[in-house]
């Protein structure tokens, strides 16, 4: 008998941790394991807005898969999904497909820009480690092209971040650390620079703790960045975008919009003809595509609700890690043909977010709230156990951050 | 009696070591000084290239002219020479006038386009640490720009240098070593990136010792630099260059020209209504502009024939020098009223050009051939030895260059 082929697509939180837990779970003689990314590296997501503003190098972001991975055990291929096929069990890859007999759809987010003129073309979204790197290279293009310009042109220092949610405000925070350095080196005088974050709800964080939200404005304040809340981005132009509040449209001259205000899943996942609801795939308890007993989703391509609530849980991090363990467990239920599947239950351990390396809010253990350098260790604790998990002590020394105190 | 004026416009290798001579040679009582420059800083004109490679910071090269300048004997004015009126003895500055009894034109030089269509919108010229910041932030994005691209291309990876002339191969040889670091930066495959030099002779380095001509090829091209020599540019658009080579027209994909090919006086010279030849000041033998008894011209303004083969001297930073002490001695003895101008002699003690950080070519000492590690060092002595004479151990210790051995 034919052992199955189990297909990951994505080595994003979800799919590489997934990946990881089949290697351990089942032995060679039970399944063909293959994780299929379009970059011959994992990334960590929640470290991207570091390497854009450039207080952190993307080498540190990335992991060579095959560092992790049992190359004896899970196959990598190297190549970007075009689409999935789930009446025949196939998927699509650039350069040639792939059969499947249980399938993990792990594919990750795109930006969602709402139709707002101008922002797919002009603005940049943080969404892998090239796009992360174009932003840290763009900033300091532009900040070059002041002085050499005879003309001054200030749309050259106006950064724009569009949406005040967790990655705008994590971003800002690193950007107000980065100014001053950029400032010095390429001979701008700081109150020559603006950090604009434009954001449509009355409040950055909207559905964050109150207290903790305004504890990052005013941090961020302190650091220069400029809060313009109530307003709605109307469009994006290569030299300026436009913003409407209390019925006035304003201009702001600047060539650099970086958009975090929205993400979707993969548009993959809807184009292969699953049902969805805004993108993703609104999974049953046990995280399987509803209709197919074989195709699992997880991370941002999966949909889940929050019963007590009735509102979906944010795609986060630690999400897309829990359901690897379920979605793991499932997959090992259904190849050694061994009882029933079990239900994912989401644990919400709280969330932390950095205002740049040395602040940071915290929102943990059923709402105790967290501020300065508790938060900063709090973080800092999360994102190292996460690099453990995923690649033991060693990978946790090369790449883990330890650079609390200060 | 009013004690004289003397103005030094330009804080280049000419003008500030007049500076630095003159507030020696003269007391407080018998003149007053006064240096102009459009930056708080002097440069080092022959190191840029490796700034605008990314191969050396831009702080190396500068220095703050207040660290140098002894202010009690030298008022520095921080300005952009608009003009310079000889007969009302008078130069216009962006916010205000100065008048002068003894000036010193020392302005430097700008890039010579020949009205090559394109050439002055869209190439790059290394002139001064704003434009090397540029080229270095330019490269860079250029490179970031190539991963983030759906659209591969291969314009973004070509680099053109038009002209094979001293700065060109010096730029080139940078550039070579600094490649393989950006391709590692930016996930490049080495293979894909061109470096390409475009020289109208049929020969790099035309003038220079045809052996070391060819040494300094062989180094580059083992480097992976290509040589179009004989080769007309014909244009230069965002996208692409053009030139024409045995009757045929070939067009290179590049966002990237860099223009070395040639330099002319700064055009405030010819401007200004001076006699000129190709926009340099034809000097009497004192150094001084004919028919003006009280204007010096210095550097890149100076024309200098040399009588032996009645052709003029080329622009460096050594002859620039010589003539301070020419014009220092005669101004002088213009202010304290003693004996005859001396006449301004040439001392060709030949000349160095770096391929990289790890090989040079020389030519000193009445021909005296140098390759490799020996032409290395010889570069390093005379970059010092400069370094000393503008300001001293203090000075050689901070930007002095050691790194002599790899």
């Amino acid at each position: 008998m034919k052992k199955p082929d189990i297909v990951i697509l994505g080595a994003g939180y979800g799919g590489i941790m997934t990946a990881l837990k089949l290697q351990k779970m089942l032995n060679v003689n039970e399944a063909a394991i293959t994780l299929v990314n379009k970059y011959d590296y994992h990334y960590q997501t929640t470290w991207l807005h570091e390497n854009a503003a450039g207080t952190l190098h993307h080498d540190r972001t990335r992991i060579p898969i095959n560092d992790v991975i049992n190359t004896d055990k899970v196959q990598f291929i190297l190549d970007t999904v075009v689409s999935i096929k789930p009446d025949k069990k196939k998927v699509k890859l650039e350069n040639g497909d792939l059969n499947y007999d249980i399938l993990v759809i792990g594919l990750g987010f795109e930006a969602e820009t709402f139709g707002i003129p101008g922002l797919k073309e002009n603005a940049f979204t943080i969404g892998d480690i090239d796009s992360a790197r174009l932003i840290r290279e763009h900033l300091k293009y532009n900040f070059a092209m002041y002085h050499h310009e005879n003309c001054k042109n200030l749309g050259r220092l106006n950064i724009v971040v569009g949406g005040g949610g967790f990655t705008g405000v994590e971003f800002l925070g690193e950007l107000a650390n980065r100014i001053p350095e950029l400032c010095e080196e390429y001979d701008i005088n700081k109150s020559m620079v603006r950090l604009i974050n434009i954001e449509r709800e009355t409040t950055v964080l909207p559905g964050f703790d109150s207290q903790l939200a305004e504890y990052a404005m005013s941090s961020l304040e302190s650091r220069g960045v400029e809060f313009i809340t109530g307003a709605d981005f109307k469009k994006c132009e290569p030299d300026r975008i436009v913003y409407e509040k209390d019925g006035k449209e304003v201009s702001i001259p600047t060539y650099t919009t970086i958009w975090t205000a929205g993400v979707r899943a993969n548009s993959i996942v809807e184009e292969s003809g699953f049902d969805h609801n805004q993108g993703k795939i609104d999974v049953c308890p046990d995280l399987r595509a509803p209709g197919y007993d074989d195709i699992f989703a997880i991370g941002d391509c999966a949909l889940i609700m929050d019963r007590a609530t009735n509102t979906p849980y944010p795609p986060t991090a630690q999400i897309a890690v829990q359901q690897s363990d379920t979605a793991a467990r499932n997959i090992t239920a259904l190849v050694q043909g061994t009882g029933e599947l079990t239900e994912f239950e989401p644990h919400m351990l709280g969330t932390v977010a950095s205002l740049g390396n040395n602040d940071a809010i915290g929102d943990v253990f059923n709402n105790r709230k967290l501020f300065g350098w508790k938060a900063v260790i709090m973080k800092k604790i999360i994102e190292n156990r996460y690099l453990f998990k995923l690649g033991g002590w060693g990978l946790l020394m090369r790449k883990g951050k330890f650079n609390i105190f200060y």
